[in-house]
């Protein structure tokens, strides 16, 4: 990419103080960029680098106001960041746009159909009755059963793999070597101590706008005609587990090395942190938030929550309860010495009744 | 599939109330269930959809008395969940015995055989040296190392990789992404802070009938000779890290994103829930069940104890210390009032003595 | 291999006892050694194996004095444990430099090139613009992104993933399906509840002699320029989750299932216990030692602590106040107890002061 400042300030809708002319071919941090580069200042405690930065421009606050000399052109706006973003996202868009076509050898099985301008890397497989849409991004190694969809402008990292007759929604982008749809964890215990497996029969849903993380693992549904649904817009991290049956709402968002089991229902406009458990059939409510390596044993029924500890409860709770967890030894002390007076002034009435010296 | 609903209740030695000569040719819920297709009720709170399912056939326990109407044929049968599970196993092998013959290009070394009637799917691989048994179905991107066996009816999903030397017995499943076989973690430390790779030079046996999850990973033994194992029956969820050296007794399961510590040698028909860790060099005995998220640093001496926290100890007794730590700050509380009352009475104690009312 | 005893025993600067004529085709452990193979005694505990062990030589401390008749070969050295360490390392590489040559298919892109005595394993990919050093192992289903740098003796096992830009430094081993610059986690929370993707645009760097755990995800640096780094070293073992613009210094040791938060720098040689959660933004200090399942929620200033629990303070603190919390349920009842004591005390103050045997 190669842009002006003039032709940068216009898509971001922003005023240009300073040589306008100048010509910009890459995004940098403020601390780091060099001429030619763009940067943005948002955090008022980043404002030194900007008398030193050799940015050849940055975008600012519109009400900034500089302390010093700045040598970089100036672009004005309402939000920085959010400019900023704007411009990490148009170049990315260049970048990802380069792939296209098919290389060789890659499979394709029967009655598969693939959209307008799609990439299909080397060694990537197709199963039969599959159905890819239009501008989708099939990397190396990438393995589609049968059976399955595939919206448009779906990108699916090398090494994805899609069991049979998943569905996969729109603009969702699947990370390197995540699992989607494996066989859900059910065995029956026979009365010998085995287990005998009982087949999954289901499948999964990801509706669309959807990030699923690298080595993240989303299991089928048990049985004909249920799914395990992920929904629209919402984003999970790397080496996640969503179990059998599991339907995450709308817009949740949940971090790496989280576990959902079995049945679950995580509401929409949820948060859930790293490395947090949730039981098996359980119901979340919408908005609750719950903290890094939390444990989720009960149902949450109210919306909004913020929830610490294993089995989890409030937050602020869960800290005061763990400042004094952390004093116990302190505690059982303190409780060791009362029982010690209480002793003393229980069998030695009288000291405590007529001397009051001794007590002090 | 399409049978009668008669040629069913034969298969499952049932009894025929209704229209035997229905077509059945899918089977669902029971609650969603549609013509042509076969639902159970099993559990009691069920029973109101039997009344308003549009399924053909519904299997029920022997005993069932309709309260209502029942529109659908039913099947009597001594256990309707088992029935049902028994026709899912059956669709579920009319489905996959579909895959079979070799997709291209796949690769074969040398010196490797393979039995009657597999499935090799394009771009697996197959080292030199290797045994395959009959029936085994390869999917797409499956990775064989050098001098591996692998058994009758096993199945290796979509890029499960078999690092050189491997033996996985009979009718396992692994799951799509796992790993079998990476060297253990073990590094010697030297004098200046870094650390020497300690070669490993074991391997991984995986008996008869192991189902493993996706992603989950499974180092090999450290030493010549020395094998990690997991044993006959054991069920593995997805995303499980089994260290070298480590023996998991037969009809041991383990929930997702556990991790079992190198040499610990975990006994027959365990439970291991979800997010759980085992440090290294520990036995856990027989029949023992740790709740999700919990800890061991100990080995497990005695069979059949259920256990919970980090670290753990009786699931009972961590509730019971679980319930007051969640008041730990009214804990306190209580032992400041009792610590100023007590003080109090021993620094006034003819106040106490002598006015009873002062201290109602 | 097939060394004499007195060859192996040159090779490691050690003094034959007994026959060193004996041929030595094998590496085992003492307690199962067989005619043919050499095993070490280094722990005291396992010198009764020496008596009766089948090794055709054993490598001992030079100070070793038998107590009873040994029939095998002994090789006195320093440090056997040491010795024993050298020789997997000779066979180690014997082994594993027999992979050599270019499977087919395989695929390389434009502008790449590979060096001296490298291994292309069938179905491996190399992008665009890659440059790869001499000896390296590129095992079969290998993705290698464009722009990639992989140095000298470098080993890639099956199926690793480098997404575009990343750089890998020499005598590094990357484990079978670990990924290597997937995404940050990386959304702008949108005024309607959606996200908005921020496009992550760095990558990720991996020094010399670094070690990578199968199915471990190392996520790209959100910004140009930036990199999540993995110094000389590191050691990581399998499904670790390393998030955006995280550094690890060099000579960390991280275990399984581990979890590091985005732009969190980990200090040199610290020690990171299996399942450990490290939230975002901190600073861990060099030498610092976390206990499995801890986790880290503030920086860790000071160099050398010893931490345990979630969030972690401690370790000796921890478990002094984990004793008390199994004892929670005791502590109340005691509280309660005493509770009652003083209340009865305070009520009934002339009981006391003038009946002494009561209080007995």
């Amino acid at each position: 990419m190669e842009f002006t400042i003039n032709q940068i300030a216009a898509m971001l809708g922003g005023e240009v103080h300073g040589d306008g002319n100048g010509k910009i071919n890459m995004l940098a941090k403020i601390q780091e960029a060099k001429k030619g580069q763009i940067a943005f200042l948002s955090n008022p405690k980043y404002e030194q680098y900007i008398y030193s930065t050799q940015a050849s421009a940055v975008i600012v606050k519109k009400d900034f106001v500089a302390r010093k000399e700045v040598t970089s052109a100036l672009i004005l706006v309402d939000d920085p960041y959010v400019s900023f973003t704007v411009l990490l996202e148009e170049y990315h868009k260049m970048i990802s746009f380069q792939k296209s076509g098919i290389e060789q050898p890659s499979y394709i099985g029967e009655n598969s159909a693939t959209g307008k301008n799609i990439y299909r890397g080397a060694f990537s497989y197709i199963g039969n009755n599959v159905k890819i849409g239009d501008n989708v991004k099939i990397y190396p190694h990438v393995y589609i059963g049968d059976n399955t969809i595939v919206g448009d402008n779906t990108i699916l990292h090398a090494n994805v793999k899609l069991y049979p007759d998943t569905r996969i929604g729109k603009s969702c982008v699947l990370h390197a070597g995540c699992v989607i749809g494996s066989d859900g964890f059910g065995f029956a215990p026979q009365g010998d101590g085995t287990y005998k497996t009982i087949p999954q029969l289901g499948n999964v849903i990801i509706q669309d706008n959807v990030t699923v993380g690298a080595n993240t693992v989303i299991d089928c549904a048990t049985l004909f005609g249920d799914s395990t649904v992920v929904q629209d817009g919402v984003k999970l991290d790397n080496l996640i587990q969503i179990a059998h049956n599991v339907e995450i709402g709308k817009n949740t968002v949940i971090a790496a090395q989280a576990g959902i089991s079995g049945s679950t229902k995580v509401g929409e406009n949820c948060m859930i942190g790293g490395q947090v458990g949730v039981a098996g059939h359980l119901v979340i409510a919408n908005n609750t938030s719950i903290g890094a390596q939390a444990g989720i044993s009960k149902s949450i029924e109210t919306e909004g929550e913020r929830l610490l500890g294993s089995p989890v409860f409030d937050i602020k709770e869960f800290f005061r309860s763990y400042a004094i967890f952390k004093k116990l030894p302190d505690l059982n002390y303190r409780l060791r010495e009362l029982e010690k007076k209480v002793q003393n002034s229980q069998e030695n009435p009288e000291e405590h009744s007529f001397s009051v010296d001794d007590a002090k």
